[in-house]
């Protein structure tokens, strides 16, 4: 059995710490047993290797995240997307993956499960448990469904009965329900219906034959070549909801959507993260990214963060409103983790005559680099902070020390890497700073260095 | 008849707008006619023009407002405190000022005045009425006092009674009473007493014959050079509270002590200043002088204030008593006004061996110059932004342009000063980025040019 973490999309649904380079997944506001904060997608991670599953799990994200996964999970296996399109197109694309790159044969199943739910280990067990269902039944499809808690309007449904095939634990799926009207939902509750959580499991040769009978793509590169022409529909919609046969294992335990400041705020272990001070507060949640002081006042049931993006302070009630409100402030992301390293833009300004500034801090973990490259129509003003590395500007090498400057015009090309953790402020100033006016020769070190040695 | 504005320290009950370089008087939040947003202390001065009364009006404070009173006011005659003590020392300083080096007569009468009350032209009105009272009265001190609008124990209050001189409006003080109990303070109101707003007018003659009788200093250089020494207080307590006769004037107007975020937002014309938006919020006002957004949602009755210095979100109420909350974030100001232009810090962090960082932005009004200056300790590099200057290093002269970068070594002397709006972007580096490292030959540009000139 395979499992994949689909890691979604950027959101701003918990702006200003989600950007469009961060997803919610990625911030490391959660509790760990070390005491040092974490994110969702490190804590189911570390989750499913203690229970011995990180071994047949894959992570299907956008190239975007691919940096943020390694740095926060170190070399784990991820299915990328050519281009950010729906559920249905990246389920293709993960079962053509482990058939055609893994080698997995038709019959093995595979469960597809979100990246961020908050659950505790029974979760997970319940999702091996969905391989024995689907062996047992005849179905096409086999779900998790969570035993609700609580009536409520914000989530879909599965109404289930006993299954036919009388197997331990696995229920009949007779009907989806979407998002009910609350006086539906008591009357799901009363029938013993399920929340559905997002996790379905089939045999990766199901999905290859509805592939083919709709005369899409099939084959992993065949999906990868496609993939900007097939259709941008949710997995669900496409699929689970047509298959013939469902059945479903319930889970008991915890499942939380930590989507909203609101129920976010409710896992974290301190009110007041951050330099600053909470003075008279109530049921309050302070999250500071800045390196200047926070200080709340007398606020009650409040959520107050501050990042290189934004500052929000909200009544918790109204956060789930934020993703439309922040929708006009969406500009360039002011904070970035890399694979490399990670930026913090300190200012960003266009000046009347167009010409753009941005001024940033720039990490490089040891041993880490940035590819060999060259700008059109931008200046680079480099003062290096601390650490050391090897700079290449124009084929030669030089070493970096605190306290040097280099200047990086229009059309040289260049690259460094860190010895040490190495830290330098940048000013740009070009008239454009965007990711088109770079143009890329090579990514790796060792060719770089090869590169410039024949031309020097 | 001269008046005087004492325009007093520092002071941190607006942070974060105000820091030790920004008193609240200096904060443009007040709305003016022509729609740009003035500081308190630019609202009175153009109060006292518009009364005709600016000619002999004079304002006494300490060096390090000098730089932007001349920035909000323009050349306005202004009294330098050596050090900044108490009310009693700089009322002494101003008499012996007003005596001494403009020459005015033994019985030239001088009222005192606060530098940032809220009021209208009425008050000043008032105010020059004093000297008549003063001269129709045989009393050695005249008060404004403020018709109460209700009881309060915020104020004191002076106890009145009819002049025994008969003089038309002018009153008898009889006693004074530091902020009362609320049924004292109903019991003040009943009896007609007023609020004392701290507008004290006397002759100069009589302040210096306190001061020849208690054996202290009574010129002006001789103050200058004892200022030290002098009582650190209160003019209240030491002259006006002893003085044996006093008469005041009531004034019947607006006068307000915007001296809390609670009673500063009433004064505001927009509920929201600077980038960001408020949604479903009530009573609720914004300023954001940060370059990012702010967002507040579902607030009531709050004050939320975003600047360089930090984030304050409070409850209107609580603000009084911010003061001491942020007595222990008080860092070096991120932002500072100057009579040559401004700097804004983005970031200043110090790295585990001591070296500190600085990165800032720096703007230089056209004509206007950094003094000819070097540092022992410290390395600077100037990405210029945009603008144009002259740039001295080390004795030689060029000209900067957008897109220049400078390396200022340790020992290295330096000057710049604007053509046009020079802005740059500032990387300080070193074991020490206090003033103390900083050795100033030259102020005056005409003067590091002479002596550049001679040199090279």
């Amino acid at each position: 059995m395979k499992l994949v973490l689909l890691s979604g999309g950027s959101g701003k649904r918990l702006w200003p710490l989600s950007n469009d380079a961060r997803s919610k997944q990625f911030l490391k506001v959660l509790p760990s047993e070390q005491g040092r904060a974490m994110s969702m997608v490190q804590r189911v991670w570390r989750q499913m290797e203690s229970l011995g599953l990180a071994d047949q799990s894959f992570i299907c994200t956008s190239r975007a995240q691919v940096d943020i996964i390694e740095s926060q999970l170190g070399d784990v296996p991820v299915i990328v997307e050519p281009e950010r399109r729906d559920t249905f197109p990246a389920v293709a694309l993960i079962s053509a993956y482990l058939l055609d790159v893994v080698g997995a044969p038709d019959d093995e199943v595979v469960a597809i499960l979100p990246v961020d739910p908050y659950v505790e280990e029974a979760y997970f067990q319940a999702i091996v448990a969905l391989e024995r269902a689907l062996a047992d039944s005849d179905a096409e499809m086999a779900l998790l469904g969570v035993r609700p808690e609580f009536a409520t309007s914000k989530f879909g449904y599965l109404r289930v009965g006993r299954d036919d095939g009388g197997a331990s634990g696995v229920l009949n799926v007779a009907a989806f329900v979407e998002k009910p009207p609350i006086e539906l939902a008591e009357q799901l509750l009363g029938e013993g219906a399920l929340w559905n959580c997002g996790v379905f499991c089939f045999r990766l040769g199901y999905l290859r034959s509805i592939l083919q009978g709709r005369g899409l793509p099939w084959t992993y590169s065949g999906i990868l070549d496609a993939y900007g022409s097939l259709p941008a529909r949710s997995f669900d919609y496409e699929v689970v909801e047509q298959a013939a046969k469902i059945v479903a294992i319930a889970y008991s335990g915890t499942w939380k959507d930590l989507g909203t400041w609101e129920t976010l705020s409710e896992e974290m272990e301190h009110p007041f993260a951050g330099i600053g001070t909470a003075v008279d507060c109530e049921d309050t949640h302070v999250i500071n990214e800045l390196s200047i002081p926070v200080v709340t006042m007398g606020l009650k049931n409040a959520v107050v963060v501050a990042s290189p993006d934004g500052v929000l302070v909200a009544e918790k009630g109204y956060t789930s409103a934020l993703k439309d409100v922040v929708k006009p402030f969406s500009g360039r992301p002011m904070y970035e983790e890399r694979y490399w390293g990670n930026y913090r833009v300190f200012d960003y300004s266009r000046l009347a005559d167009g010409t753009e500034v941005l001024v940033r801090n720039v990490e490089l973990f040891s041993g880490k680099n940035l590819s060999y490259q060259q700008h059109a129509r931008r200046t680079e003003m480099w003062t290096v902070v601390e650490g050391s590395g090897d700079l290449i500007l124009n084929n030669r090498m030089t070493e970096l020390q605190p306290g040097d400057v280099v200047q990086v015009f229009a059309g040289m090309w260049h690259a460094v890497r860190a010895h040490d953790h190495l830290v330098f402020v940048e000013v740009q100033r070009g008239l454009s700073l965007d990711e088109e006016d770079i143009v890329r020769r090579f990514e790796n070190w060792d060719e770089i260095v090869a590169h410039c040695a024949v031309l020097s």
